[in-house]
This record gives structure tokens, C-alpha cells and sequence, in this order.
């Protein structure tokens, strides 16, 4: 951030007043501009036993697998917009979500809040997003070909309570340095 | 939003390529401006049975009684977040954070999430936010007098599933109406 987004004058970084860390403040007409971290909402879609996943046809990690996840958009609540990314990327639409996974991504400022979720029916196809899309049985899931750390944890976190038979939320976090392959 | 952030020149509210929705986009540079919700995080700190509550010392709602609670900031973890906001707001640390509840408020585009948890020990004291911070019993809590409606759902919630000795992860929401007393 380089301009007021109010006034178009410079901002100067700097701690305000009744502040304790450094926010981009402008110089001309005193707009503190505050940067928050940002929620990404998400499913794991159901099917007979079966999961929806995606392989992705944009950047980055494209061609790799994921779950259909994405920022949460002003006017909507978090399971709106986990539904309204699902249908996005796999043209499915879900049902009976429930909160299941919130993982802190500190070192690029978001939060994932993964839903388990369950298919009104069969039908997806892919879409601008998805290059293909497919229910996976447990044992088909391409775990070397997993587009991110975060989609890895969900869906190993999601595998291990249903073969228990018992879910509950559940919160983790992820590092910088696990990103590295 | 008026001006773009990154190089100063107008914006404009309009639907980008490949989106579906209006954003603020610089008619010079390009660059789109995307505005998310915000995610507030907070504790419910209890200390033998009672609970710690404040009474705001600033703007909006001042005089009332709130759970300390704020806006997430860049490079912490939720959990980090709602310890922060705790020993801002009553100067008191709290250890043992479950999530409890998280609480979609779609028309000011904020979630709040707030946290089960516990004092270390019973210091606290008035703050620069708090003019008044005390513990609470259950039948001592100032209903009427409650800073805000998601406190108010917050705490309803906790005591119930504290009498029933069973604790699960909620979610509720807030609707406009709901705000008018």
C-alpha cells in the first residue's frame, strides 16, 4: 500500500496514536488503513462415501488436486460462501454443512475454515476453475499431487475421524517451513 | 474506497474480467481492490465459575458490558488474537483456548469466533479500553446492559452448555433486526 485510498495522497508507515504496531497512516488527511487477515471457507463434499475433488486449472499449483475452497466475500456467511466456491469449482452444489477444520496460516495472513458437507446429488462437471473434476474413493486420493498443505491436513484429519466414527471440530495450524516439499 | 492504493488514481466500481461481482478496480493501473470480511476473536475467561466481563471505557457503546474481543491482526493465530485482546481489555492472560462459537454477522461483514477459557490467575485490572473489569457470577451478568447482541448470544450459549456439562462447537448468526432493541 503506497496511497490514501480515501484522499490519493501518499501514507507513510507508521504507529498511530493509542496504537502499538505500525499501520499505513495517511500523511495528508489521517486515514489509518488497517490490513486483517482474510478467511478462506471450503468443503469436503460427500457422496456415498466418496469425496469431490478438484483438480485445478488455474495458478497457482495448477494441476494439482484440491477441495473446492476460497475467500469468504463481504455479504455472505462463512457457509454461504464455502456452498458459493463449491459450486464454483465443481458445479456442485452441498448440503448439511457443518464446521469441521479452522487451520491458522500466520505467515500469509489467512484462516481456513474447512465444512463437512454432502452432495445434493452427483452431478458436477468441470469448470473455469476445475480442468477436471472427481469423486475419490479413500484409497484414489492423490496425495502426491495434493495442491496444498492445508487440503493435505483436511482431508488426512477427515479420513482419520470418519474411520473412527466420531467427528468434532477440530483446529490446527501450519508452518512456513511445511510448505516445503 | 475512492483511490487506488497502489499508484493514487481514481477507481472505479466495476464487474472485472472473470468475476461476478462489482470491485473497486484503478482505472489507471488496473490493480483490483478486493474488500473481505474481518474476523473478530475473543475469549470467554472464566476463573472458579465466574466470568470476566468489561465495561467499555470507548466508542461504540461505551459504559456497557462486553467479553474482551477484537479484530484479528496480521501474523498471529486466532487463539493469539482473543490472548491479546484479553490482556488489552482486562489485563489478564488466559491459557487452555477451545474454540466455542463463531457468530456470522453478514451486514457489517465481520465473523467473530470466540474462545473457551481460563485465567491464569484472577489479575486483572481497568485498562485503556475498560473502565471497569470484573468477575462475573452467572446471576450477576448485566443483561440490559450488554454492549453488544453477539455477547449476549455468546454468553446465553455458555451458560446453557455449562448447566447441561457438555460442550460442543456452535455457530449462530446475527441479522440486521436482530439489533434493534
Amino acid at each position: 500500500m503506497k496511497f490514501c485510498s480515501q484522499c490519493g495522497r501518499p501514507v507513510t508507515l507508521t504507529v498511530p496514536v493509542d496504537d502499538d504496531r505500525p499501520r499505513h497512516v495517511c500523511s495528508s488527511c489521517g486515514t489509518v488503513h488497517y490490513q486483517n487477515p482474510k478467511l478462506v471457507v471450503g468443503c469436503i463434499p460427500e457422496w456415498e462415501g466418496r469425496i469431490l475433488m478438484c483438480r485445478r486449472d488455474i495458478e497457482p499449483r495448477k494441476g494439482y488436486w484440491t477441495l473446492p475452497a476460497g475467500f469468504l466475500e463481504n455479504g455472505e456467511t462463512t457457509a454461504d460462501g464455502a456452498r458459493r466456491e463449491t459450486i464454483e469449482e465443481t458445479g456442485s452444489r452441498v448440503t448439511d454443512l457443518i464446521p469441521y477444520l479452522m487451520v491458522d496460516i500466520v505467515h500469509i495472513n489467512q484462516i481456513y475454515l474447512m465444512f463437512r458437507s454432502r452432495l445434493v446429488a452427483p452431478d458436477f462437471h468441470p469448470t473455469q476453475e476445475s480442468a477436471e473434476v472427481r469423486l475419490m474413493e479413500a484409497a484414489d486420493i492423490p496425495w502426491d499431487d495434493i495442491a496444498f498443505k492445508v487440503v493435505e491436513k483436511t482431508l488426512r484429519c477427515f479420513l482419520q475421524d470418519r474411520a473412527s466414527g466420531r467427528f468434532a471440530f477440530r483446529t490446527d495450524r501450519i508452518e512456513k517451513r511445511e510448505l516445503v516439499k
